[in-house]
């Protein structure tokens, strides 16, 4: 056994999390996944969950579902996920739709409050997607775009929010987490830099929720969406959320008008009203199969806590980069995320032009990063799931495959 | 035996689609599911599907999913809708998100066609979510609601469209077939109607997909949406689909731009640009879980031929007219459907104050109908998991309620 999987072999061995790992389905010919960002895996209780719902609750109650739980679902599974993970009361989050059609439901309603002002400030190198629901938004209401430059490394900054947000100022929209370099924005700090310009925030959490402990309710978050497939496990495409602040929500209003976000679903009336609270993000029927397996990585949360969750992935990514030090970057790669541990989520980007040629060969050797173009390599290290020995495994690999082309 | 059991007896003895009913989920407690317009019953293989997915899909292929099936299975499953259920050729629907959502991006992308036209012609008495859409839709871009009013049975006619379309008509949105009276409006000549007067069309086809054949490229539809828990199948709050017209598609634009939408996906470009073809519509990452459940149903209904369905679905709603005139009429009940099996979609309304009351008795007795307030049963008849037998029995249960409270 090589020095670095003796240290990781200790590491499991003093892991009080890892008795939780074998409660996800094991993939014998995975030898390291290290892509929980981008999909977390499925709890091995998640088929029978999935066969149980067909078979005892929409085959056998059938439509009278709908009036023994359903209809309360998309608030329920939000108001636990509130309390699980992203520190809120309850009556703030609802689950449904995809991220982008929450983002586009909470960019809108926010740039609705007040007419006057009309630019949205955003980080440049935020994820794709919400760049073009902002550009759409854009284009569609006459907003203005500010953009915030990358900064170099780390994420975006409160002085740098303070300087870009005035009284013209919508609504600034920031990743908790950066989906290349995994460094943190510090939420309450920016959060309270945009509220002192006047302006409301959304954050987009897809890459902090369920690694790490958030305080939406204590840090004064006015909006907020997310995903579920990535450290929420809920698996590909799995339902979006969207926390609102309750004092907020009375004068939020999105404009896709659909019978789930009405007062009363079932009255069928004349004119929409919408639900006094959260539910009024939702529009049409949201997918009761696809919320299930969700609620299985939540009861595993509650029984961990996010506070273990969070130290086992800060000593994950902190065992990638001690590894970089030691071997990869005298093969030329470069770390492309934050080394202090506070400041960088769960997942380790490193930069190398030969990386994309690598993917194939990694595949085969049962090792499956994420990659981003154009060089990027990112070893997303989903805490629950992820053994330090997976993680060594991995990298040996990467190491290995290296030196062939360096 | 009464006498009309002894009839439906015989007709599911002759009826050649009664060998598939076992290919539907059995449970034993319920007599008599009526509500197969409202959410369709699983087939029996769809939990080992569900849990197969999770196991050997999500499970063991993880991230691998997507570059394997996955990213395409919006489109995939689009184009075995379109072939089996909709009369669609390849490259024109696309599965995700939820009916309204969609309903909102077709009315938009139709809108958006010529900004000189401003008015959207709907019928008053559609589904509350698509008037609620519309709603929403005027209020934001200065759109004018024109409602139709509702014909006193039957659906809306080409001469009602055609007196209401003209220059200022820049779509005209319809349901196929009326949620309430089963109602079917003639898509062909009410597109042609619309089309006359420079209008588009978006059509809802949550109530008529899978219950009758469609031919949406031959009756020359531009948009049309629907949903699959009805006779499709999906489950609860399964994904939706839209159908745009192939000469149409490249000048469709809608305003909810999300990486699952654009062009290059994997780019992650600077600026948004849509996909060449149907993509376009979607925005953020649908469920591929979600998708599953509807596979079983086309399958079964490539299998079968939806005019076969259909036949079969003329047969059973005429049954349910035969007996409202031979003992419910007597008993106050009106019929709220069309009586010309050519006009009727595959559910029939039968109004009567007591039935409200009714629906606790009839639940304990294991008949499940719909009801739409303030006193409509609808009866839902699903073709291929529904027998006459059921619809008998069901029938039964609504006469001896109805006898204890005339």
């Amino acid at each position: 056994m090589t020095t670095t999987g003796e240290r990781a072999a200790a590491l499991d061995r003093e892991d009080p999390l890892m008795p939780f790992r074998s409660r996800f389905l094991a993939v014998p010919e995975v030898l390291a996944y290290l892509d929980g960002n981008s999909l977390g895996r499925p709890l091995d209780r998640t088929p029978d969950r999935m066969a149980g719902f067909v078979r005892d609750q929409w085959g056998a109650r059938l439509i009278r579902g709908w009036d023994e739980g359903w209809m309360e679902a998309p608030v329920r599974v939000g108001d636990e996920l509130g309390r699980i993970a992203l520190g809120a009361a309850p009556g703030q989050v609802v689950v449904g739709d995809s991220t982008s059609v929450l983002l586009y439901k909470a960019v809108r309603a926010a740039l609705a409050l007040d007419r006057g002002r009309t630019e949205i400030v955003f980080a440049a190198a935020d994820f794709p997607t919400d760049r073009f629901v902002l550009q759409g938004i854009a284009a569609e209401t006459g907003a203005v775009l500010v953009p915030l430059p990358a900064p170099h490394d780390g994420g975006v900054t409160s002085e740098q929010v303070a300087a870009a947000a005035g009284p013209r100022t919508a609504v600034v929209v920031l990743s908790h987490i950066a989906y290349r370099s995994a460094a943190i924005t510090d939420v309450r700090a920016v959060t309270a830099a945009a509220h002192e310009a006047g302006a409301m925030v959304v954050w987009d959490l897809s890459h902090s929720v369920g690694a790490l402990p958030l305080a939406l309710d204590a840090w004064r978050v006015d909006l907020a969406v997310g995903c579920t497939y990535k450290y929420l496990n809920g698996g590909p495409g799995s339902p979006a959320f969207l926390y609102a602040r309750a004092d907020l929500l009375p004068r939020l209003e999105q404009p896709i008008q659909g019978w789930m976000g009405a007062d009363r679903p079932f009255e069928m009336g004349e004119r929409y009203a919408p639900d006094a609270g959260v539910r009024r993000f939702l529009s049409g029927t949201p997918s009761i199969v696809a919320m299930q397996p969700v609620l299985d990585m939540l009861g595993l949360l509650d029984e961990v806590g996010l506070t273990a969750v969070r130290a086992k992935s800060e000593q994950l990514t902190r065992f990638v980069i001690e590894r970089f030090d030691a071997e990869l970057a005298a093969l030329g790669v470069r770390l492309a995320s934050p080394r202090d541990d506070r400041l960088r989520g769960s997942h380790v980007t490193l930069d190398h032009p030969a990386f994309e040629s690598m993917l194939p060969a990694l595949h085969r050797r049962g090792v499956i990063p994420d990659f981003r173009r154009p060089d990027g390599l990112r070893i997303g290290l989903s805490p629950l799931s992820t053994s330090f020995a997976e993680v060594d495994a991995g990298l040996d690999a990467v190491v290995e495959e290296l030196r062939f082309r360096v």
